[in-house]
């Protein structure tokens, strides 16, 4: 290991899961730096965001599987600092991002793709140091800050493969998006609609979000609180023709909306819930009587991450992440986790590690 | 006009759909030979065949609009006596089927193609003579009897569309699909899958079925009656990897078993609710928690059901319409409706036209 | 017929095709208003454009089938002024755009498909009315006049569906995209290609042309005659990767460099020979060598127009049709075949039909 | 490392590939025990079976980089013996088969894919034990012998590539394909068709192996020496549509063929040059004339590998590889070159290793 790399590193680890002692049960310690594997890469990072995923997870509240003890975040931006024997993707000073789903190299989502998620099945980004995979990390886009990369594995990625990922409907100019909310994904899929020459309907609850949303480019923006019928005032917008794509965050109410403004043929893209469960819900029939589909998934694939970055870099001004103005260092991880779950930030949460 | 060709035809017309007088509002007439445009096409249909839609059209429950005094009948088979003078695709004495949507030729369905049903907003096939647009009917396989051919239009493509429907996962040799009961869709789904080399897990309420089921082909029945949680055992049959298609027919509480035995990445078509609607029913959530696909179609295009007429003719042994062994002429029209109610039928209940 | 129709139109005839006329073959004379049949639409044509097609058919070089003193023009726009009885698409007073396949509606090209092209093996558009079949029309982008709509079903087509027609391989942001010349498809290839975020590399022969590409958005231009292995240069520019996207107009010497060019599963779309033939050529085992896709193609289906007509209108900045800043009369028909032979214009050339 | 294993080898490597001394460059040694990266796993090869690429590397015509005194072997099936720390997909005791692209786990080709072929770039399999990346394995068909399972992983995904590697046109039951002679990837794609209820034509220049092909399942064998426009013949046979899917082995003078037979919109895929080079040649013109697409593949991605294996596991009787009656011992490795050079064979050439 080369001479300058320190001998231990400072870590978050997720110490329980039953969610009875909040955000306490993250804790922060210093650990001996990780052996190298021979496939692996040992990355300083620099940058990670939060997701509202990593907020329920030490709260108990994640559907999936967790490793016990797990180091929690997943998304990260770093510099390669050493590499093993075997490795042939990275050398030293490389920037990367992480990617989420580590085994998830490309092609549709297997089961030991879905079981391989950073800050959960596997240790994440919340520490100095991490050894990765080499198969597990993409190039940085050249023209982003650490932070700013950090924001695209899970939610910018999420975003691409809702808009990208299904090959009858892959997003093109002219066709017509809805957003939900100004969370990371919705945000990104707003940029990336745009900078495909689609149309955006973003929705909010707030109206002062409204001219935030049209200076990043949406087309029209909704307020679900004045227009609670927002599916088919949405509707009406796109000439009663409906939507080509619908990213839908917010769980069974906003569901039902949803279907009422998808076009025949268009794809609702479930990503979240944000919005809570109810039992008086729409159910599968919906999907008949609106002849639309709907598909769940799991951020994305390396290909696909590839193919994110590069759109990124060939248009710096448009696809710039947005990171909220308050960033928070490492150390400061459960301030960060507060700031988060409060809701007051526009833009993705950062941490920043030195 | 060939002067073969009578003056009149007998046609049967749905003459209420407020549900109040069942069957009975389907009258039989004597009406004149309908005139032919110029880019239409005069068949002599020869035979028919019933789908769950023809029934509840006349009963009030059919959640799309229809024509007023519609003639019903989604499905024909027949042969052109006549054609328009600008028809290109036809000459007198071609053996045809009927294409459901007339206006869904081919790519993804638009509001334009899922508002030209047969039988709904069209006029349809129920019968003696009728006149369609030449863009509306496809070459008969020249293997199938009449009745036998009319069982494509609706249940077959449909079934192809469940499984050809998607890029990204059409069905392929070697992967597991699971069929429901013995309705059309579903047992033309288990020929189909067979055909191409998949594996065919079939689920049923009746155990005299399971013989019937397996000598169509299916590798496994499952009685769902006696299995309940019929999804993790289908998924065990798989493996444990689940299922890559499940052609859902039953509505919400078989809704939950599939999403149960679902593989991740894999497609569960909507086609109907045969089982009845429920409060307590799965929400999209749950495409998220399983990371799967859920797609509602309306039947097919023309350049689905040529294909699929070309893998029928290409297969003449595996894939052989099943036509019930009852079949009815067409003034006995309502009895053929009573009989398909009754649930007795084992394949399609079929009309044939002299 | 409405009052307000004339008896009668003036009309081209492509009176012979074995080219030793020249353009003396196309004859202009007065004939009587078409009939318009009951799946017909009688369109007022406002205008139509010129292809290199249009000018090959009377030189008698064209390799496809066309009929016998067939009226020409590939592309036309124009306004509904009667409908038959059947017609259910349009009415009265629409503006309309032409299909060129008229056969072509969505899904694959098919034989038929392809033996449907205006002014070839049916008539075209360089007369004052057609009347065409409703399903071979497309609504007209509502911010174009008739000139600039008149340059979409051939030119603009052609581009979407070498950068559309392959599932497995859309345009997206962050693609590498060459274009060849300043031809109608290269223009619109290149328009198109920035609308959706991708990097585009053009090339010409001619220093003057180079600003212009780069007005229209280009990233970078190569000119040929300076660097004749461009396809190295290309790649080069790249980042050493390649291209995604090749649109290869120019022929055999062309298509070496082209595949120089291109990256690995990259496409490269062959729409054309203007450079003309040569036998030592590349061969296809180059396909195998540089492990890419070479796709011919033919404009594209109606689906694919109505796609790009709503691009245009949502991206009215970007996506502007370039017209050649001189234009023609219908009378001036000859003189606008030999303006277009001669090469000197920029742009679609396009007649303007009172 | 376990007890039971031994601590050498025996091992083939190509020491020169100036083609000056044909096979004999091949040299045979004992090598110690390879060492297992934490995330490789050790192999005790039982199997491999020889490829055309796998001849012409030593004879200096292989058109691609290979690493210097490579361990030869394209093609293996084995056992795990050993895992590394960090491998999970594994462990001893397992029966895999080897990826042929070692980097190419899912999605389009790339690049690093494309350089990380086994017996070429990274080390092969014809040596008694190999140490591979744990992502470069997958798992043998429980129904096949070792040297059955060793055709896999070139000749059998090949054929698999070519016939559904493209979306918009994976084989379904009912096209027609043409697989041409008798050599590993034509076998297996005629399999594989049937298997998917296609109908296939294939093409032979011996009139003894037209029994063996049609028992293979071949509806339709043609002889290329009785009939040199085999093309035309073959799109006769199809009843004048053309070929959906066309696997070219051969080289330019097949391809003119090729062309001639192919379907409007069919796929080329371009597999081989067996049949030598020629100037005078079909060029890519010709794709624009016919209307089809040429797509070159390089074997194919671990995902498809382990569908391919799925559909082979699911129809055992249609899907069992062919090999030759006669197989080699490992220390007979010229022998078996020899013998494959000869074209004597029928089936994959295996290679036995105790």
């Amino acid at each position: 290991m080369a001479p300058d790399i320190p001998k231990s590193i400072r870590q978050w680890n997720v110490t329980a899961k039953d969610g009875r002692d909040g955000f306490n049960v993250l804790k922060y310690s210093e650990q001996p730096m990780p052996e190298v594997g021979d496939s692996q890469v040992l990355v300083k990072l620099h940058a990670a965001s939060l997701n509202y995923r990593d907020l329920i997870i030490p709260l108990g509240q994640y559907p999936f599987d967790t490793a016990p003890n797990v180091v929690p975040g997943s998304d990260g931006a770093g510099t390669v600092v050493a590499v093993g024997k075997h490795v042939t993707r990275f050398k030293p000073g490389d920037k990367v991002v992480t990617l989420f789903s580590q085994q998830h190299i490309g092609g549709p989502l297997t089961p030991e793709g879905a079981a391989s998620g950073l800050g959960g099945a596997l240790d994440g980004t919340l520490r100095s140091f991490g050894a990765f995979s080499e198969q597990g990390l993409v190039r940085m886009p050249s023209n982003l800050s650490p932070a700013e990369a950090s924001t695209l594995p899970c939610a910018g990625l999420t975003a691409w493969n809702a808009l990208y990922g299904l090959s009858d409907n892959q997003v093109t100019a002219g066709q017509w998006v809805l957003t939900q909310g100004t969370g990371g994904v919705s945000i990104f899929a707003l940029q990336f609609a745009k900078a495909a020459g689609a149309r955006v309907i973003a929705t909010t609850g707030s109206s002062e979000k409204v001219d935030v949303l049209k200076k990043l480019g949406a087309d029209h923006v909704l307020n679900y609180k004045e227009t609670p019928e927002w599916g088919a005032e949405a509707k009406k917008l796109t000439g009663g023709v409906g939507l080509d794509h619908i990213i839908e965050v917010a769980g069974p109410k906003s569901m039902a909306q949803s279907l009422a403004a998808i076009k025949i043929s268009g794809v609702i893209t479930i990503i979240g819930f944000v919005g809570g469960h109810t039992k008086d819900q729409p159910g599968f029939i919906d999907c008949l009587t609106n002849l639309c589909t709907a598909r769940g998934i799991l951020v994305g694939s390396r290909a696909q991450m590839e193919d994110m970055c590069r759109a990124i870099e060939a248009n710096p001004d448009k696809l710039r992440p947005v990171v909220d103005k308050k960033t928070f260092r490492l150390e400061e991880l459960k301030e960060a986790y507060e700031y988060q779950f409060s809701g007051k930030h526009f833009g993705k949460v950062c941490v920043e590690i030195s």
